[in-house]
């Protein structure tokens, strides 16, 4: 291909603003893709080439563990989603419409309802488990703030893969496989990662695990054990909480006004507070009772309580209520709520508490003599400096971008949506299902920002859009019939810069393309029969005969694992 | 792959009623693809297979014209629509949500505006033309009747390209580049088709031709002359229109019902009648007058009057504009109406008319001398029996499938979007545009519609999923291991029927599943050295010594041109 011919050259401006995401404004700037509007993302001939190569890099992976690719529509009828409950939640932002008859459709944001309802008519016996599909299919959420292009935009490529087996076992003997090859997949791509326990959140089943691209500019954090290895997300992760131990003492009222929720965690760290805050939830009243020493995590109260939504109450309705807001406290409590206390409140003794009464507080509360709860559980955030539950190492906490996300979702989806098997005794079950996702464009976006050096982008043989730049210096039909000829030779894998531009922007443009081999054909050497060749990833610079060079070349993407 | 894994096999109920679409039927019974709702469409992995070398055919045919394939998002800002104005055309069934900004949102039925806009970064100069860029894109039509699955669903994956030239010249040269590449696609996939002159409708620009499916479950209407070649979309195709030719006589009112339009045309077949129609467009009332030996083609008279829509006006609404709804008639009107002849009112003399009033006609009535017109057109349809008016045969209509269409859209979009650049001499020009586009879904049904025979379906070797379907008869282990150690040789192209089922069965699967080789080892002949080597497209069947069978496979390959 000439480069001449591409939409999308590289942009010597400064039009480009520079990012947190430099993989964002390289891929921009390089002409490898370009902002569409508002979260909508379109990928130029670069980009496209590189994307292709992404996902031949993850079909061969999965076609290794036996999946198979298929295509379901984007488009779904809102009462597919019915069926598994989760077109009533507001997590996954899903767009909707209404189509001329009348009906709600919706723009799927993930596609287990679409492939379960599909696999329907396949699986009617034990014999037709497990099996494993997948595809590469548009998503869509309805994004307030997309952010950092590829990141997160509204419009975006997934490969999702999905598997159904004939109980548990199967499937969690099935899913570090699927771990092993996410692994490969990264490590092809030469993106680092951390994996980490996660939140199912909206996509329901009981235990994920997902894939990080380490990033100061991400959203994910992780909360991780550099001494043992424990690493999860900051939504489920747990800390060791000390318990405050010592006798019971006689609780009575104090003055008091730290334990108000307006200060900070750090004036009352170390001491023996426990504080309360309402929220509303899609279904009733809820009050936690956390350690004054941790910060409450809503995303785990939500999972405690079964929530999808938890409103913080403000100081009118808490009025309405006939809570004090300066003194939000169990004691005293006239309306219905439900109140959830975290484990480290159980277990520590002679807490002081807010009474209910504004500037007093109850000291020497103990859980179980003094109040009680409807559910106990870990509500708090684990954070840096907090101490590891398996070793007592001291915990960081890593921000990074979610580049893929693996669930192990039982029989959620199988129930809601009727699937079911005969089993080899001729009883009815109900399979249990993995799916598995990872984002493409966050992909294309980690394998640019992990893979780059001060002059531009560097990619991977196997990701790189070509593998081959090639330039001739000088107009004359020996140096032009040399390039051509040798273009023919390398086919489809060669970019001929064949624009009328200086020697120097054109270097510059090849290594901010990131292309591994650089071929220059110059009077200079052609007179001794050679060619320079330049590797861009070890930095290498030699003088090739022409005749070896093709030899080499060949010989390299041997090395390199390339297909031919 | 084992046949066993594959999710969608060969349905032996009669659940699948048949169709006039026999393609889809067998494509649906034999587990390609599979309804998933109202005008959505899921492709199993058969379907997908041969999906993939439908887009690695045509990504071929278009690489070798120097496309580049690119990406733009199915959603799209309805802004952006505005600066084409196709978002108020009623035509496209376009579905729209609004997203939680307020911004009124389209997913693109077709992505002429995207491209146009995405490429005004890269088009500055003459030396960024020409330029053409393809994708594989999904759109969506609200289609109210969504019919024959793969033929007109709402979501469906198509591939659009688009090019863009200096000047009308360059286009009109490129055209005839896409056109063969069209044609080499459909040869390719052994697909019979027709090309015709076509209707630009809601794709705007000056010209358009369309590859048909000759089908009689087709919609699309081709006027042909099997004389001299000229080929048309009805909805322009024109014919010979004799005149009726004689001194002019003079005009007189006469007794008369046949002037009605409730009658038939048959009735009035080879009689000088004039006939009045009224429609109501966007903008205003339009009265169209044609021959009572011709039908009216609305299609034509949108295009001869600029119309986006034209709705009958009814026997109330008429009466209200002061005509009579029995003798609609442009004598006397006294309702402003924009008054469209047929030129073969104007070319004819004698006519006899409605005169206004029921039961009455003028005889005699000539154009220019009796009443007159604001716009002579070609407005009624040609149809079979007509005569060519080039070469005086006697016209055919053919029926079939549209699959794919090649537009010259000249600078429309240039124009509405504000794509420019600086010619040789540093003027301001606009480029010239075509797009192209062929149906995915269309395309697959057509190929299997195509090649099939009373025993299934019969894939070209470049499209079929598999290119080898293998089986052993026998369950000991020298079978198996003969069997599974070919299939590693034949990977990724090799379907073994590993099922428990009789051989009748797997027999009768194979011919229905359409692979082009199949191989069955068995006791019998492995004795002798032998496997069983069946070719499904030549029903040749012949015992091949185990050490010839891969060499001749291979050789079977090369004679295809199947890549190895």
């Amino acid at each position: 291909m000439n480069y001449s011919d591409l939409p999308g050259k590289v942009d010597h401006g400064d039009k480009i603003k520079p990012s947190p995401y430099i993989g964002n404004d390289l891929l921009i700037s390089a002409g490898f893709i370009r902002p569409s509007g508002k979260g909508l993302i379109s990928f130029l001939p670069l980009g496209m080439r590189v994307l292709n190569n992404l996902k031949r890099i993850i079909g061969e992976e999965m076609d290794n563990l036996g999946g198979m690719e298929i295509s379901t529509p984007l488009v779904s009828p809102e009462n597919l989603w019915e069926q598994s409950g989760r077109n009533r939640s507001s997590a996954m932002e899903i767009a909707r419409f209404v189509d001329r008859e009348g009906r709600s459709m919706l723009l799927s944001p993930t596609h287990e309802e679409a492939v379960t309802s599909l696999v329907r008519e396949d699986i009617k016996s034990h014999k037709d488990l497990p099996l494993f599909v997948y595809q590469n299919q548009l998503k869509y959420r309805d994004e307030i703030r997309p952010r950092g292009y590829l990141i997160r935009s509204r419009e975006f490529l997934m490969h999702d893969g999905y598997s159904f087996h004939r109980n548990f076992t199967e499937l969690n003997n099935f899913f570090p496989k699927i771990f092993a090859a996410y692994e490969r997949i990264l490590k092809r791509c030469r993106i680092p990662y951390i994996t980490s326990e996660a939140d199912t959140g909206f996509m329901r089943g009981s235990r994920s695990y997902e894939f990080t691209l380490p990033h100061n500019g991400g959203k994910n954090l992780i909360i991780a054990c550099p001494q043992c290895g424990y690493r999860a997300n900051r939504a489920i992760a747990r800390c060791e909480k000390t318990p405050y131990s010592g006798p019971l003492r006689e609780m009575e009222e104090v003055p008091c006004d730290l334990c108000s929720p307006e200060n900070s965690g750090e004036e009352r760290r170390g001491m023996a507070f426990g504080l309360c805050k309402v929220f509303r939830s899609e279904h009733r009243y809820i009050m936690a009772i956390y350690r004054g020493d941790f910060t409450l995590s809503t995303e785990k109260l939500k999972k405690v309580t079964g929530s999808e939504e938890l409103v913080p109450v403000g100081e009118e309705e808490l009025r309405q209520l006939g809570i004090d807001p300066l003194s939000v406290s169990p004691f005293n409590l006239s309306t219905p709520c439900l109140i959830v206390v975290d484990d480290s409140v159980v277990d520590s003794s002679n807490l002081t508490m807010p009474s209910g009464a504004e500037g007093y507080c109850f000291s020497n509360v103990n859980f179980g003599r003094d109040f009680d709860a409807h559910k106990i559980g870990d509500i708090v955030k684990a954070g840096n400096s907090d101490r590891c539950r398996i070793c007592g190492g001291s915990l960081e906490m890593i921000r990074g971008i979610e580049l893929a996300h693996i669930f192990k979702l039982d029989d959620y989806y199988s129930t809601k949506l009727g699937l079911s098997f005969q089993d080899e005794d001729n009883r009815i079950k109900v399979p249990f299902m993995g799916s598995y996702g990872i984002g493409m464009g966050r992909l294309l976006f980690a394998a640019a920002d992990a893979n780059r050096d001060g002059k531009g982008l560097l990619w991977p043989a196997e990701l790189a859009p070509f593998r081959y730049y090639l330039m001739g210096i000088g107009k004359s039909p020996s140096i032009k019939s040399r390039v051509y000829s040798l273009a023919e030779k390398l086919g489809n894998q060669v970019l001929v810069d064949d624009r009328k531009e200086g020697i120097g922007v054109k270097l510059r443009d090849c290594d901010m393309l990131g292309i591994p081999c650089r071929i220059i054909i110059s009077n200079r050497y052609l007179e001794k029969g050679e060619v320079e060749l330049y590797r861009r990833d070890d930095n290498s610079l030699r003088h090739v005969a022409y005749t070896d060079l093709l030899p080499l070349l060949r010989e390299w993407e041997r090395e390199q694992g390339l297909s031919l």
